[in-house]
């Protein structure tokens, strides 16, 4: 393997995560870590610099295919930071070692975090649902297995209707559904005890950033008086806002909000489809992570717990 | 004619509204008043309690066949208020004058409204819609006509996303529109200046009854303190509120929410679908009538001064 | 009877007035209209003139006796007005059918109150009740009387518990009741459709005067986002606020508070107790009286038509 | 007199009005109803028809003056409105006393608000002051004749410092000042039990506008429980709002704000300098005008009561 | 002592426990040590294992008696948290260790508590009083002796009115009472600078368990802008909520709300009597513990701080 | 060197901080620590005891002089906890070296906070201004320096009007600036993305202590939904309020408010000129510090990471 070149298997991760086939935030900081771990194990570097470059080299390549996928770099940073040793065997061992330790807890975290949320549930409490979140299923599927009854409002959630999805895997957990269009959570919040949602990473200053529609409808639940919980592993704590970074929110295809034969009767129109919004934590009750739940205001400091305080990154030179 | 029967204007035009072939606020009210005029022209009667006997019975058919759409029973009150005399004749012809002096407001209404509204926009300015409301356009072709430059981002209005025909008609005005589901409004309450909505109707303590979505718009406008205008002609005004009557919200098929396929497919849950909801006034900041603007909490007095206090209704015996 | 005297009837009604043997508003603007009749009925007086300054001498003397009940000056106002004529008859007749029609009103208002109120309600509801109130109790009575199924959650009211009063009356009229301390309102309103109370005065700014604890629990219901609705009567709106007077509290006795031998034991200490407190309209959902439903901002509307700009009282001199 | 001049009276006035010799809003109506009534006395029209074109022409010419201030318009209306007759002389007589009937209004008006806003304070309550406003001072005036002892804190109201003025003023009145700048506000008004100011005009939605920072202020003051009230004689109410007008905001001269020393070496800023700003009723507890105290959400039924429904202008051809 | 058996001193501690002849936070704990104390120092065992099976096993015993009360497990989970060690001895030197040393920090905790409270305290503050908190008066008492002015406001706190002995131990402290019911605690918040309250638990997610009528204060309180402190010792943490557990609120016996004679007499209703209420973290200005104060937003870090992350109870096999 | 005397560099430096020659938070903590270091230098001290006593007694010395400048007792407690040793060689080294290092933290801390303030601002943003702050302003430098466009609103501040000093350097930055008077910001607010404010002082619970006039401005921007940031260096933290200290606001002359000529004038009134006020967290989205951002509930732990729980102060004997 020429010293500039990447493994196979980082290459083609790479590629598989760029072209979305290997997506979700758990997959693809799986897939990641066993591509740092085939680089490490097949590495010819004859020096522990050689090493070290060739390592941070295949990080960089792997980072570089879709960087708002905040669990990309946290999986990475993991196991770079793990990867310590004056011999390229030390090395190796450590990189593989850590790569290996980053799954073990990406395994358990989403249980522990069902535990958790499915503990501030009550047996016949009704809970309304945004978009679908594995994190989010991960709590209720644990509500179900401790003998917990209940019940589920479900928005559908568009432009893509995930909510769907959502109604689908609750109905397969014996939980009746309601589905309801997006407009109709208002009149819906009456009906719940709780507000469960996912996030798509959550910043230094407790903001959490989800599916559009999330913060319409953390205000209005908290007009309301229904507490807003949203679920989420740690690895979608994103530590570079602990230093101010903002979140450069995804604009997707307009096809997903129009079908093409209306977009084109309907003409010289702008159709703007952001794929997430922002909610400041003043209108969250608790985020549950597999570490515990947490107040929005605090977790920052979880954050520098798990990741410092992150001045230079480890795969620059 | 028999005594016991009506019109057959009155028979076809209840017929038309109960198959909603006869649809929308005024045009509802206009078809009922020349109903009720086609009666009075046509009537036989010898004695004036023989006509006012039947105009009665030729309005509580007309009432029966939609009781909630709000137009229908003001522009049966406003000509049977009207319909007084000594003699067959004088009725008669008070009760045609009645019926065309109803139609000539509503010919009216909608362009004093549409000025009214317009004035509140300057030249420049970014609205933000809900569902089509014609009171609403009103407004924004009378904005035009006065030469204001006017922005529109335009929520679909999910489940029969009569946004694309708000954002139709905004075209056909050259006015630039921004598409967007209804779970962004919250991100783009930002970019507007006002929201204008219309309303299904408006109750005497101040609350309005529109299309689904409309109070959690209201709420985040009011976070975000962009003003909530409602256009809504005074032929919405509900007079049987004055008394304490409560609203009761229709429940659409579930077919508008989600198609027959998929809902085969998705099996044993439920699906909701109410057309409406209600806003308190505390997160509307004025309601535009062909009358003048008003706080939805004054609105009570515009009620009481255009319909009395409501004891007893002049259809019943 | 001298002309510095007035009636037996006035004289025994002040006294009995003030000696709270006669209570409660309406109870209160019957017995003091009755006397102002008698006052008219035996007046020997001579001369216009004469009947006149009589006729205001007697509402002076009943007025005297507790300024602070709304009702009394307010049914006084209403005779006085009435009180017309170039002679002595003519004046006499006005006065006494101005006060027969003042009770008129009187009697059919709570009933006509209780129907509004009662359609604010539907089948199923819970109402959450402060104090004990005729008015309040008119819309429960109403409600069962169209057969809708009501349940309750009743404040004991310290410190004069009148929760109970409330409480046996509504399991009379078969509503199922939950008594708990004032305190734990907060955690109930979770479980209320609607918080019921009535007034003692509502003042032209829209603010409601009513047993103490009231704007502490309309405050929670805003929070909660529980409808706060007022049963009050006309007789209760307050006529002097419409010139800016403030609404005095009455502090009432201690013992009210604390048992004697407990108050002898604690020594030193102030036991404040005053009977009412002052809740803003914007707390405040809807005001039921007889002459319809407001919102609490309008009022000043309604007492301006009943009883018009009030500069000059008409007992003055 | 060519008929296409107006009388030497009005042409003086207006162009005092212009210059801003004449100025505030009672002054300002005062001279314009002169100047009416000086054109009315002094007419040589010999058709009805050429009297009204007149009196009208006149009407415009002073309106034009400064279109903004809204005593000037609401001044021109009331003696327009009250010009009617069938014969020169009719006019004539109308018009001058129209004229003379709107000053005696405006004489007991600033008296009788006074005495309102008086009747709202307790003695030994504190008020907050903001700008300088006769109204305002009215109340205080009246509260001290009343022998009510009144705290004053005033904010010295940048840029202008009209609560120097203020302070002076209450000063003369033996109310003891603390005089501080307008950002110590929100830690005084803990001590206020009030803040009272005027206002520039009052809109149909229940907005005022006035001096710059009393928006500021009103959100504040709810934000700490402080009532706020609003003292504005009705000639202040703006009847073109009543159609949605919006109230143009006077852009003033940046050397209010800086030195113009300071000026040019500071260099390429801008500086800019609002008069006034608009705050909405929410943030409003009471209006108090001559004609009682109203929550600002109802002033639009005094607004119609004075004016009307305001479709056109009486001095429009 | 056979080794199913646990010390008598255990025995009798859970029995006093359970029959609350031992009650208060800090008492239960000092018992709760004393008696595991006991138990170390007994004990027969003759191998590390069964040392320390048998101190959990009294643990649990003790654990058993009232599971709701925080500070039992706290105080347990200390101690075996700190026994360790190969032998025997060396594990009963380190039970009796940790046992003593955990009651020196709690003999510290509440002068170290009242010492910071006092600090918020200036000299002439009034304070508002919820129930009845030895934690709250250790921060009054601190106050005093730092030579402070403190006036009181004490809630009579229904149904048991633990504000009486507030008022007394206030009085015997040389500070003013003003005793009134707890409806009156809106009108009162006027008058005071502070509300202070204790805790019966704090959780995970920032919220306060504590007496009835807390909540419903504490949203008072942030809308008249009163700084809202909980006083409340270390011990008050509950860590199971960092892994989501929720607190189950005591239903306690109805002769608290009312007197038996009464409750014959007014017959089939339901009274409840919850004993503690949940207060969100939004509505408290600071938690004041011996280890300084928190926002409560921030008190799951220090939760973790003295307790760790949780997972597994040291007193489970 | 008599042992009771320190060194003159001391004695200079507590005479030009008390005299205002040495101000700014940073200016005196580098002078101070610059003291402490002259006098360890030149210690005589023939025992650790004797050199340990010095060092306290300098330290006692300096923090006399200006006692609520926060930066002083935190450069001085810095150096002390860092003096250690058990030779006076040992302590003296370990002196200077802790002067040294926190210099050497205080001289990258602006340059580390402006990055990560300039990271929350976008490309195009416009930011208000209250005051004059180095912290900001190293935001918006950093901003420029990344070539973000930025645009300024610049209120004035009274009393001392600083914003003419921010306005300035903002102009040498080539950022557009537009100034205006502290009441207009409620206006303004509408065009700022960000409120950027520095702070005096920073407390426990979460409060920033700034400029009078932050606290109003701060519930207006939330009113309006407009970020607030406040900047502040770490050394701006007030460790002794983690014990509950309040924070005493200084009262500046009045003839900073008002002109001497117009002072005496005005004669007997009141002028008070609060330097600060206090802005509770639920009003500030983030606090920026050079050791990341963090949300104000959270700011306590980062308190006790630096100075720890703080009972005794190491100056004190």
């Amino acid at each position: 393997m020429d010293e500039r070149e990447v493994h196979p298997s980082v290459a083609e991760t790479a590629e598989d995560i760029a072209e979305m086939e290997i997506r979700g935030a758990a997959t693809i900081a799986d897939a990641a870590t066993r591509a740092l771990e085939a680089q490490a194990a097949a590495s010819e570097a004859q020096t522990p610099e050689a090493f070290e470059s060739e390592i941070r080299r295949a990080a960089r390549r792997l980072l570089d295919t879709r960087p708002t996928a905040v669990s990309l770099p946290n999986s990475l940073r993991y196991v770079l930071r793990r990867t310590e040793g004056e011999t390229v065997d030390a090395l190796r061992e450590s990189a593989i070692a850590g790569a290996q330790e980053f799954r073990d807890c990406l395994d358990s975290a989403q249980a522990d975090l069902g535990a958790i949320g499915a503990n501030r549930l009550r047996d016949g409490d009704t809970v309304l649902f945004h978009c679908n979140s594995t994190d989010v299923m991960a709590c209720i599927r644990a509500a179900r297995e401790q003998g917990k009854s209940i019940g589920a409002i479900v928005k559908e959630t568009r432009p893509r209707r995930q909510g769907h999805i959502t109604a689908k895997q609750l109905r397969d957990l014996d939980v009746p559904v309601t589905l309801i269009v997006d407009g109709a959570a208002g009149r819906y919040l009456d009906d719940a005890d709780h507000v469960f949602v996912g996030a798509d990473s959550v910043t230094a200053d407790g903001s959490v950033v989800n599916k559009i529609g999330t913060r319409q409808l953390a205000v209005t639940a908290r007009e309301r008086d229904t507490p807003m919980v949203v679920a989420a592993q740690t690895v979608k704590l994103d530590p570079t806002t602990l230093t101010g970074q903002t979140v450069e929110i995804e604009m997707r295809d307009e096809h997903e909000v129009i079908e093409r034969a209306e977009r084109e009767e309907i003409g010289t129109i702008t159709v703007e489809n952001p794929a997430f919004d922002v909610t400041p934590p003043r209108y969250i009750d608790a985020i549950v992570t597999e570490r515990g739940q947490f107040p929005p205001e605090s977790i920052v400091f979880l954050m520098r717990e798990l990741f410092g305080e992150q001045a230079r990154q480890p795969w620059e030179e």
